[in-house]
């Protein structure tokens, strides 16, 4: 996918291209970067609307900013596709999200221009405000700008930067991109204030009349301490008045202006270069801008897959027998099943209906389940507060956005043994977002957590079972349930649930001088492997053990009493999880056996398809097969 | 210490008692509460400051509500005294964080009136929001009650939790307590807001208006809707027109008000009980009110320890000899020698500078050292930032707090590979706080981070050489350094620094037949404990490892290589810590041996002085020497 020759793109190679540009070429730059964005995506795949809404704010921000000497931060990062290709990495966009291409997101080690690396959402102020406090420290002039949607300020994070940066005296410029969109449509009340304030014609009036005020003063020349005071008090007398949410919290607030006017962009981030200390400009873009059925149906559009650019046909693949429906969706099933029976179930989602298939509940029994916004923690102890009542809550949150309320598990719900059922999406690998987005650490985080039990399930039925087991009434304490991003192995998922006793693995097959204990998912490839080493004449035992914690101590003792080679196999981490228990009870029990532990290597796994990278550390068929023969052979050569 | 016969307190069981009484003795029962509060605090310890300021709101709230059917979360908790003592626990108020005494915080084990187990800040909307709407779903019309205070307010949590509430339709009462006070002055923009809307004329104007409007209503009937939109026309029409951060989040604002009138409290809440939705009230209250000191030194006075009532004396033991310094105060004193020769340091505390002993720093170098108040996960991502601008950023946060920063630590830190060194205090079991803030986890969840170093240091000398290398130019990882709470062991602490090599132990003494490996201070009661076992004629080698990562695997494979039996101790737990990273060592080798790892066992461990809490769980010289000859007489019946 090369870039047109001859187009003003095909020339920008740096910022320092684009700044060449008159002013009124823009507008062109905007159309062939977001045709540009269209092509690729179209063809090799990623994010979409996020990036369509801000081709003009990324051109703008590189046509008046210095960058990479002025430190942008774009927050989440999957928007920032038009900042990626204005920085160098045009001709590379289409390795975009593969494995050995660039990452989806921002880096530090791909660019100078990522200033810092992002994935997950509400950081960029915090970084921002920490870059313009240490360019104060060290006498240097260059800006800091965070770019962050309305959706991503609804985490806590981005309101306590703000309340920092408001009395930090250092020279932060907050770019709020109001789209009304998280990955779903944004929710709660900061969403419900700011279509006030875009909406409100007072509201629009002080916009019109500050900006005119700002219009009759210099532009490009270096504000005097006396303008910007004057300026100041010019918008203070605008803003005041009607005091806002950011003029609460001290910073300075302009706006709201439409995002999509490059001209009007560039004008405004001229004047606001020069106008010292925090401020906030609050910008409203449409996510998916420019692509029609992008801006009609932007959940869909997020990151749609591969698609026809001419019909919006996005390609599916097909298939001739029915095949395992994914996780997320035997979840977004079980959970109405549940329900339906057992009144006190609620669903708890903070900003992933689509993506955790809560959307199911949410639309059939909308009073029951809840989009809480891009607020893990507080959706946690939203759970707790719903347990105290006699509420079984299944709060559903990816493993790695679990990371964000790790107190909350720990201290709201754990310590009060509160039986939350936590079911952790995307558990393990997760692909092609790579590094933040891996699910590799929540069993050594939750497996340290007194109370809490750490299940995965092997397969639809399990889960089922698993998630049965978590909402009865005889069962106290906090349960985590955990299972890979994708598809299942079950095409006729939908089996009868049945209880599990918690803390007890099952005996999959019996077998001679080695076993298999496997955890979740990941028990599936240790089957595969089995077979495969059918041929090598090696018949390892396998144990699905379905808990980390409380481990299967009987079936424990079965193993280390049978076998002296045991391989234990996880898509966690080696380091703390499901592997150490084992050797943990080992320990515990003076067991000694030769024992190879097989997980998430302790080293950041990068992108490419789960495939790949479960391919590249060895945590698949082949993977565990080589592993055991190497295992065996030893044993063979010993012997003779 | 008991009640005074003859008073009203002494007859105030529970709430009905209370609410038997006619208002005008309220100020009675208030001066009654305030004075048992100084009574047993001064005598028993404790907080102090906090539970003086909300002598009047308790009151007021069990005078008021329904407790406990009407839900009432304390934030934080250590305000709480008032409410315990009038809800049933004021006969054993006296053993109040003492070992098998009640607990500091409230704690929903230990009463009714106790609906939510607190500790940490900033939990307390999401909590009674979630009561509220498990009420709305089970058709209930039990009110819930969050008391938060100013500082609380600046987590992200508590604005996640506002966000929520001002658009869930229920029926939740935020109280915020505003009294400028973390345990050392709230910072941030939203403090000074609040001082400004607290000291504004005009907010002064509305508040006495609708108040007046509000009194012109019936007291005591339920609202009809008819009612309940008149005042909320009367009040919108006031408040809108200087809308405030709260309306803005869709909460009704109510205040501020005198915290400390009864009067005005009972018939405000009065008045509030009977309108839906959710709503703020502001009252401002005085830290340590009614005890000259406290109100004058109210960082001082948040938890004195014992003194002497009448003179205000705090009572200190005295010694004939130079005592080990706290270890918080080796940090505080040798960040500030090391960022006098190295102009990068930077010292970061959200809310804690007195207790991290970073104020020494903010004090000498106000423009180096940071207090970002209750906010951790900004502390670490404002951390982040800076660290990508070259600076050597010392983030002090406790171990049990450094859970609300775990996805930071992780996401914006760990996989950028930023040499941000984090100070963990309060490692360990911190005594009297409880299972809350116990620093049990941080080396089970850091471990599991690639790139992270996790290191604790035996003595002053070590930290004094650990913070050392952490901020040399070389030293190019994340790096954390976990310490306890209390004092450490050297005297004559200020040595000279010297770098160590990262992931290098040392071997602190040669043995026979089996070794003891410790992390971190519990190395001194291995110490002790060797000394103990010269008498049975035992006489273990001791290894102080340093680092749980990566750990030294040369000094692991001459422990393996000598010894069969092995102990291991920490004072962290023993799943996923310390102990399990030499399990996950000998199994990566194939070695066998004896292992025995002792730490913090996977359960709750509640209050006490930390003393008892080592003993109990066996963390202390008496217990490893006891774990020591079990193993040793095991080898000798063996042999015999």
């Amino acid at each position: 996918m090369e870039i047109k020759p001859g187009t003003l793109l095909s020339k920008i190679d740096s910022p320092a291209d684009l700044k060449k540009l008159p002013m009124d070429q823009l507008p062109q730059v905007c159309d062939e970067l977001r045709q540009y964005i269209i092509d690729v995506v179209s063809v090799h795949g990623g994010h979409f609307g996020a990036s369509l809404g801000v081709v003009e704010l990324s051109t703008a921000l590189h046509y008046v900013y210095d960058t990479p000497y002025d430190q942008l931060v774009w927050d989440v990062g999957h928007q920032a596709y038009g900042h990626k290709i204005l920085t160098g990495r045009r001709d590379n966009f289409h390795t975009n999200r593969k494995y050995n291409g660039i990452s989806g997101f921002p880096k530090r080690s791909e660019s100078e221009y990522d200033t810092f690396g992002v994935g997950h959402s509400s950081t960029s102020i915090s970084a921002a405000l920490g870059m313009a406090m240490a360019a104060k420290l060290k006498g240097e002039n260059r800006k800091s700008i965070a770019v962050i949607g309305d959706g991503a300020m609804t985490a806590g994070l981005a309101f306590e930067a703000m309340n920092h940066a408001g009395v930090a005296d250092s020279d932060v410029l907050i770019i709020l991109n109001d789209n009304c969109m998280s990955i779903d449509p944004n929710v709660g009340a900061l969403k419900e204030y700011l279509t006030d304030i875009t909406t409100s014609p007072t509201y629009n009036k002080i916009k019109d009349e500050v900006w005119n005020a700002l219009g009759k003063l210099p532009v490009g020349k270096t504000f005097s301490r006396e303008m910007a005071s004057k300026l100041e008090h010019s918008i203070k007398g605008f803003v005041n008045k009607n005091s806002n949410l950011f003029e609460a919290l001290k910073l300075r607030y302009f706006g709201p202006i439409d995002g999509h006017n490059i001209t009007k962009l560039v004008d405004t981030l001229k004047d606001l270069k020069n106008i010292p200390g925090p401020k906030l400009l609050h910008i409203v873009t449409v996510k998916g801008k420019g692509y029609e059925l992008a801006e009609k149906d932007q959940t869909k559009w997020h990151a749609p897959g591969l698609f026809d650019k001419v019909t919006g046909e996005i390609h599916k693949k097909k298939f001739d027998t029915p095949q395992p429906p994914k996780y997320q969706d035997v979840f977004g099933h079980t959970i109405i099943e549940l329900a339906e029976k057992n009144e006190k179930i609620v669903g708890v989602t903070p900003a992933m209906p689509s993506g955790s298939s809560l959307k199911f509940m949410m639309d059939q029994m909308p009073h029951r389940a809840f989009d809480v916004g891009i607020c893990e923690q507080h959706a946690v102890t939203l759970s707790a507060g719903m347990a105290t009542q006699g509420m079984r809550v299944f709060c559903n949150i990816y493993s790695s956005f679990m990371q964000r309320a790790y107190d909350m598990v720990l201290h709201d719900v754990a310590i009060q043994k509160l039986p939350v059922v936590f079911c952790l999406d995307r558990a393990g690998l997760v692909g092609e977002d790579g590094p933040t987005h891996h699910g590799c650490y929540d069993v050594a985080y939750m497996r340290c957590i007194p109370n809490m039990i750490v299940a995965a399930p092997m397969n639809e039925a399990e889960l089922r079972n698993m998630m049965y087991t978590a909402q009865l009434e005889t069962q106290k304490l906090p349960f985590s349930i955990r299972y890979p991003r994708g598809e299942g192995v079950m095409p006729e998922w939908r089996t009868e649930m049945k209880e599990i006793e918690i803390g007890k693995g099952r005996k999959l097959k019996d077998g001679d001088g080695i076993a298999i204990l496997s955890f979740g998912h990941p028990g599936n490839f240790a089957a595969s492997a089995i077979r495969e080493l059918k041929n090598d004449g090696i018949n390892p035992a396998h144990y699905d053990m379905r808990f980390a914690k409380p481990i299967d101590e009987e079936l424990l003792h079965e193993v280390f009493q049978k076998f002296e080679k045991v391989v234990t196999i996880e898509d966690g981490t080696v380091v703390g999880g499901f592997g150490s228990a084992v050797l943990e009870f080992m320990a515990q029990h003076n067991y000694s056996a030769e024992v190879k532990i097989m997980g998430i290597p302790d080293r950041l796994v990068e992108h490419g398809t789960p495939k790949q990278l479960y391919e590249e550390i060895g945590i698949d068929a082949n993977g565990i097969a080589k592993t055991v023969r190497e295992m065996m052979n030893v044993r063979v050569a010993v012997k003779a």
